[in-house]
């Protein structure tokens, strides 16, 4: 109950920022999420084959801030890493620092944005969503900006996730292909991460239809249509996460940016492959979750026959026998069969006999 | 039941009108609203730079209407606002001092009109749907016409909405971009509002949505049933009439048309993208309510099945008992057991037996 | 029942000319339609700017005939109406005359023919099907042949219908921008007043719709699914007659076919316009056809679920009931209960106890 | 049984066929259909404006071998007809000398080939299905391989159908324009001819889907089912032999092709037409199979709605009726009512009351 | 249950290997399979038009190994056949030898990839499924990787199946055509045995369609249901397994790569069409197995139907009959039936009145 109230709230507090936005002009820099009041921390990695460095700043901290701007200039590789998008002002001063369109800015703090990659002339802009399942096992959608520059890459998010530590390992252990790489190469390995973290909601997925499954088989309920339900739009949700995902990579390795490398070209047709993975599987368990409802019907109707195989059979065999019994319970003055010495046992005799034939029939039938 | 009546005699007039319509040249100018005899007003707001200037002007006076006409030619901005579309020969007049194509016009008025974008040699004409729910929570869709010519956007709607109050604000507050932008990114601010204004719709499809599927859990009842089908045709309905929006606003990005900066197709990009998202969102919506309706089937059946097993058990029950009743009804001269001391009880312990055998039973069947 | 045997007959007939054409070479001119015998009849409706004149012509009559065929040559424009198609001599004669590919006269007079537009260097070639309801409002299709030669439209259908009636209106009138326009904008017209028509036809079936929703929800009966059905296989009627009209206009926007003028080009697409307009109303149709089954289905699971809680409530309350009287009604010599001063009156109490209780419980279970 | 029994003996030849193909190179010729050990036989037509031979050829006689090679050498136009493909060593040796790709040679004995159509230098190589029902109303599909090289076409059957009888009779009539046409005209004739025969098929179908539709709305029975499921698999089948014939011609009219002439695409055009046209019935007979079934689960629904009726109208009056009986039925000492002078008669006129009010209540209701 | 528990295991493992890759730079060599552990062994088949070798060589022996490379560079084709991927080292070691991508690397032991043809500059890397039914009847995909370089084809699978031995066969045999061939006819020789042995596995889909299907119509219980739900699951698993076939055999016709020869792609081209049969076999299967389901549901609303009328029929005929036995059991004093001489005759002829009455009813509804 009070979870639903919750939502209800969360929906409506949607609405009201949602129309908070309308009238303002496109570009206007409005956070949509959750984590209101928050402030925003900066971390970079700047790094080149020989060298590593990482810095904390403190985004409000002038002479840090002009730090922050600074790393775009360095021929290092520098990423940098804002956390917290609720301090609109901040990101904005940000955002302009680094000459980003107000268009791309806006979707950086707009964290219902679609799934996007926008080339511009000098950067390249993407939002993505990383996908988790929360405490209440709940699917949540966190919002990832991320801004490929020469030399540079920007990472906006809202809360500071494992998925990237992956690649963090990477570049510290100096091994590996990323040291010795662009900027271009890091932006892959990002997106390579968000990507492969799908596969784990997937997993996920797949683990409840199972499960769905065998409760199906087992023992329908309501409950398990209402899960199927649940299921379902869940399903069509991450589909709304990672569909355009595959397609707008697709387009990124079609385009002539010259911020991407051939060779990144040849990484990033692999991240789409694995795209194409995903929404197949998607695909797939779209069509289980319809067949899980299917199932779900049939069984249902199945209980129903047992049910109304039971009352037949009880109702058909001890109806014509109770008749029977009534009939000898007449008050005429003549029924010559009451006289008989042995009336009472024929007529139990008479009564076994229907009960026995009618069990034969019922059992030619396979109602038994 | 008035209503109803009412929605058919709306419907017989729109096919009168469609059918006064037949047999006419195309490019006929023949309202098809339903506002017919309201007077136009038309007002002018004019700005550049450094200068705003609002007109509010009687259509019905000829210098007035001169004045409307030598807006289109003034260097600044100007944003020609017409309410009211009844008035044929009035807007005839206005489109053709314009230059506006008959075609143009006719489509200007004919608020049937499915939502199209033209590009003339010196216009670009277009047509929306703006959508909201009226004072019954019925959806109606407000036919607007916007046209874009060089330094002039001439709007064209049959009621003044507060849609596009915002940019109006925006334009007279000074601050923000629009002022320092052509009469291309004004055609852009208008079809974002439009655009936004969609979401609002759609959030309120969500939560009747969810407000029925609380239902269809808790009381499936066939007056439910029919709030599915009306939502689904809700549902269909919408997205007839926003469906078109994208793939307009997308060959709008790839025409080159002089009259659409380089800069303002960034800003359309965005509403595209928009435009994807809504219809992605409708198609979800389109799924769920699917869904509903496969939910409440499923729910029907399983009170159907409650029911049974009630019967069932009763039957089952007390059908055997009330034999075993009868058989000692029975007025047989002789009947052993009629006589015995404690027939009587011997009698209901067997009752009881087979009561308690039966409950056994149905509670191993989880009927119970 | 003596209409379906005419259906099957008709159907009989068409394999029959199906089979009469098979081994035929293709091109070989061979009417398909129903109205064998009729006489064919000519008219002709010539005119520019200034001047006006209507001919009616005997096609048997050598001279006339020669008359038809000078029209195509005069620089004025002629409207050529041939009316009747089952004169396959006669219409094979004109053809040749006209210089008509024999596929394109096998086309003119093969009733079953699929929408087409077919371009060839001297002329494009066309077929349409008019759509209306007969007196037994059963939907029928009409077939209509358009061929455009320089200065000349070739009509060739089988009934003069008066679907054509505003074009032959606005012709006379003088006013209007017919008379100033060439051949390929009165073709146009002709199509545009074809597919008008068809908006008609979508207004009859969203009435049906509207009128088969309302008793599925009031009294759904196998007659309704019936009608349901039907409406369901005049839709794909519909759309398989309406469908292909859309891509022909736009593939002839799109060719480069001198006979087409620019200008034209410009209400072609209006005319394209309109064709997506109804096949989207199509689609809708088509999807809300299938609701009204789905509706139709859940109806008729509501309307069980109501029969079988009479009978359980009904069941389950005298069962009980009947049995406890049977109890008293047993013949044991020793049944103390009987031998009570106000024994028959607790009974009754507790009969009437029971019969309270179970209508609360229904109550409560909301069956009541 | 027997019928079921000899199905799947097919099925297991024709996987056994498949299994001795795999391993084996491509392009071998290994005979895949019904007739083993049939002797193939090869009928020649030679044929142009003014001369007509026919002749029958020995294919094992080496020098009428040589003689059917000769043909393809001949200016004048000549049909090759061979019948029987299970001598895999003729067909071979003649594909060779016609200097047909191996690929070519295995496709024309593969009797489960899809329809092709394959352009090489020097010849076009097609394979197509024709359809009919068997004595047994079966549908059968009999692979013809049909290869245009240039004044010669090759045509490889299993079986002299009479399909392209009427083109045997064009030519011999020697009026028509087959007789004054290429090689390429002849092959579109043969084409023509299988996509005319694919119209009676379709027309079969339809009768198929009246009778079902009849017995669904009168006798709704689970043979009926079963025969709507057969149907549907009929037309499933049907598809996959028929959908690829479109897209093959729209192919060749694309193609450049030496051997087809434009004005033979002209010819081909229409053949397209029909093919597309034979697609689009296609479709909706399967929309309409899957109607037919949903129609016949709601029939069945509400035959079972009738049944329940008239169960709950005999149960709700008999049982209260036979609870008063019960209750005047009891053995209390003491019971008023039983002493009444009149007593009995009251009763009755109690339960006669009882019975009109639930009659009422059930005519009411509507359910009777 | 051992079963089940087995998959849970298994899909738990592959989660946490997918795990385990998470965060692991893209080109990582991480195997997926289950068959940890397992050494690989080599085998060469050297050939051209005169000779051949063959060899069997130790992996773990360097000069072995260098003899491996060597073959890469001979001018003979050589056929490298790697069997057993779980040795991360060896098989990144080999790569690395022949000069492949990371990437290439790693999608060769990651056994989950997806069907995939990757051209690079100097060889072409595919993936694709080998589908086989292992002991338990369950479907099994098993990962082949094959590389085309100049001269050498290299061939990695987790185990030696004999899906290849026809074409070792061909080679030995020294006939046909292969030997006489390319690298790239070897390739397609592959991707051709592999294609084909796809047809076994739809044929074996076919048979328990086939077996399905009888046992609907025979004995439709719940079991079935569930086993066309695994069949629905089997034909989703397989699609997804072969339907990118079809599509990179296409571009890989439509590629440049000078590794292809141009006669090579016209059996390319062969395969791309078994690909389309395929692929059109699957979409049909899928159609089906949704009509068993429905039919199935049809199936057991028939049954419940054949319920409900053994009940109707029981319960309409003998309780009325009890009814009437009821009303001669009560005890008023003054029943005047009971005191006639033959009442009890009287009474038994009127219930044979109505038993009879009753059935003529039934019959009349074909009820029995």
């Amino acid at each position: 109950m009070n979870k639903k109230k919750g939502t209800a709230k969360t929906t409506q507090k949607k609405i009201s920022r949602r129309a908070a936005k309308m009238g303002k002009a496109p570009g206007s820099v409005i956070y949509m999420g959750d984590r209101e009041g928050e402030k925003s921390t900066v971390s970079v990695l700047e790094y080149n084959e020989r060298q590593l460095e990482e810095h904390e700043l403190d985004v409000y901290n002038p002479e840090h801030f002009n730090k922050i701007v600074a790393f775009k200039d360095t021929p290092s590789i520098s990423w940098i890493d804002v956390i917290g998008l609720s301090d609109e002002l901040f990101i904005e001063k940000l955002g302009n620092s680094f000459n980003l369109n107000p268009l791309s800015i806006e979707d950086a703090v707009n964290t219902h944005q679609r799934p996007k990659i926008d080339e511009y002339e000098n950067y390249i802009f993407s939002v993505f969503n990383m996908l988790y399942f929360d405490e209440n096992n709940e699917l949540v959608a966190e919002h990832v900006a991320i801004v490929l520059m020469e030399n540079t890459v920007l990472v906006l998010q809202e809360l500071k996730g494992d998925v990237f530590n992956g690649i963090r390992n990477r570049i510290n252990n100096k091994t590996g292909r990323i040291r010795v790489k662009g900027a271009d190469y890091l932006f892959f390995a990002l997106l390579d991460a968000i990507i492969d973290n799908y596969f784990v909601i997937l997993e996920n997925v797949n683990t409840k239809i199972e499960i769905l499954e065998e409760e199906v088989y087992q023992h329908p309920r309501p409950e398990i249509a209402q899960q199927i339900q649940e299921l379902k739009k869940e399903v069509l949700k991450i589909r709304r996460w990672i569909y355009p995902v595959k397609e707008l990579v697709s387009r990124l390795i079609d385009s002539e940016h010259p911020l991407i490398s051939k060779d990144t070209k040849l990484f990033l047709r692999d991240a789409m492959d694995h795209s194409t993975e995903i929404n197949e599987t998607l695909q797939v368990y779209r069509e289980m979750s319809m067949s899980l409802m299917e199932m779900y019907i049939s069984n249902i109707s199945n209980k129903m026959n047992e049910v109304m195989k039971v009352l037949t059979i009880m109702a058909s065999i001890f109806i014509p026998l109770t008749f029977i019994a009534g009939v000898y319970g007449m008050n005429f003055d003549y029924i010559p069969e009451l006289h008989l010495q042995y009336g009472y046992f024929y007529v139990w005799g008479l009564m076994i006999l229907i009960f026995v034939g009618l069990l034969i029939f019922f059992k030619r039938k396979r109602w038994l």
